[in-house]
């Protein structure tokens, strides 16, 4: 037996070709019956739809092209497979690709998936390299911004505030009666989002104490690792902190770890608060204070948003702010 | 300006559309200084090639489906990345799909990649729904099924064994003299590759000690507060134990700050090795033994064989054992 062809299905259902056509490109049209015919011999024969056909005709593949910096980071991960359970009941796929947060890369992978007819791009950030804005700028598709809110948006932002996320955090350092307060990261040149909660939270200890703040980056990629290093640095520059705010979870992990050995304890002699909510802060020892994003809560509004301007093209350029919740726990 | 076409590029480069076609489709077979006329011709004017209407007259996209079980995991992100990092230069993308464990979802993730007319299909393990083995076998496109090396295989298989793995944990909490071992697992029902590292483990203990093993399984997913809850529970029931192997790194760590809450100690009062070697192991305190799987030479690996495939029809069906590694640290 060959592959199944439309015909094949029209048959088996007692129908049409064409109408078997236009149950496939719009269910939403046809009666719960009919769709359930055509579906059943669908089911029966193993047909496989031929979507590029389809994308021609239509000029648009349903695809989305979705560039973000990693998938190893579960910030990232849970908002791509949040889009991607919204959108596939609705017939698109997604195409994703991670930079790395190299400008570069996007660039790239941009290009790439442009050549594919997608039906929307998603970018993550509002910081591009001047070849992806000269080839985004003008497409007749939606074209999303992510996780960030920017005053440069090519089409439509969603995200939250990260000079917000920095503010909060040195403010709750400051309600726990802190006043020698660190901010600690990690190749934040590469991650602009870590570089906006930085100067959030040196903008608030300005304000609040009329000083000069406490900061300490280093050059290597965020992880638990880093977090050690960073801390045990920044103890080593300034013994007399008292709180830290860490870009990402991560780090504050690999400093919690630090202390553990070193028998600091938190938050007694250092008060600490993060930022991503990852699984293990809920469950350590102590349990990490952080600051929660809306990560489930990006992709899905990303995705309803370009359902939305698939049926309405007059749409677009809007700025979604989804804010973010503060988490205290034990360590702060 | 519209739209570059082809027309535009052949113009600046001084040579055919012909040619430019030629220096599209098959890099490799035009001369260096051709490739780089035509490619700084398609960098001024920020022409994106068409590659659905190269798909339709080649029958395949350049694409490659490839489906997992979650990317917030950093297993299988780490294998996708992987993927992605040597497939893209060569000019295909990948679909990517997460299934949740769920053989019905990933079934209706296969269909779907399908009606794209993708250039391979890769696939998590060798277990899947009925629907699913019904579209994929008799296709003519490379199918891989990897992390896993099964007995039925559709196609190739790239992994490990999973089984080996679990009776090495357990030959290693020997070796540290362990006796009373047990294993901590969580939702083994869904993700069959943790059910395979349970049996290997409780077929060392047989064999090694000619009695009953120990094991506690619980229902909710792995993370590490369901780490935190199963080990609370297996110290119930067995307070007996000096040595543990959890299903995944993430519930080992739920369970050692389960301890550091307790006051137990690790290792001397019980030894614990994980599998995974998940970032924050080896940063831990104490830190953490693990069995390291190969997650981004699978990566690798599936897409050297991809690229092969694509040259050489011929090939196919082969199992690629990339073995693991014990890791051994302070938890055991």
């Amino acid at each position: 037996m060959g592959r199944a062809q439309m015909s094949d299905i029209a048959q088996l259902a007692g129908v049409s070709a064409s109408t078997v056509s236009r149950a496939l490109r719009n269910p939403e049209a046809v009666s719960d019956a009919l769709r359930a015919k055509v579906n059943a011999a669908i089911e029966q024969t193993g047909y496989v739809p031929n979507r590029m056909a389809g994308g021609l005709a239509a000029s648009r593949t349903r695809t989305v092209g979705v560039i973000v910096p990693s998938l190893i980071n579960t910030f990232f991960a849970a908002t791509v497979e949040a889009m991607a359970d919204r959108l596939e009941p609705h017939g698109y796929q997604l195409m994703v690709g991670t930079s790395g947060y190299s400008p570069e890369r996007e660039e790239a992978l941009a290009t790439s998936f442009l050549s594919w007819l997608p039906s929307a791009m998603v970018l993550t950030g509002t910081h591009h390299a001047r070849g992806t804005l000269k080839r985004l700028v003008g497409l007749d598709i939606p074209i999303v911004e992510m996780w960030e809110l920017g005053d440069n948006a090519l089409d439509t932002t969603i995200g939250f505030s990260h000079r917000d996320v920095g503010r909060e955090a040195a403010q709750h350092l400051f309600e726990r009666g802190r006043r020698r307060i660190a901010f600690a990261g990690a190749a934040i040149d590469e991650d602009r989002r870590a570089w906006q909660r930085r100067e959030g939270f040196l903008d608030a200890v300005r304000a609040t104490q009329h000083q000069s703040p406490i900061s300490h980056v280093i050059p290597q990629r965020a992880s638990v690792e880093a977090g050690a290093v960073v801390f045990r640095e920044l103890l080593e520059m300034h013994p007399e902190i008292d709180g830290a705010f860490f870009s990402n979870d991560a780090l504050m992990l690999g400093a919690m770890f630090e202390c553990q050995r070193r028998g600091i304890t938190v938050p007694q002699q250092i008060a600490m608060i993060g930022f991503g909510d990852l699984d293990y802060g809920a469950w350590s020892s102590p349990r990490l204070s952080t600051i929660r994003p809306p990560r489930r809560e990006i992709g899905l509004a990303v995705a309803d948003h370009l359902l939305k301007r698939f049926n309405d093209s007059s749409a677009g350029g809007e700025v979604i702010d989804l804010g973010f919740q503060l988490v205290p726990r034990e360590s702060s």
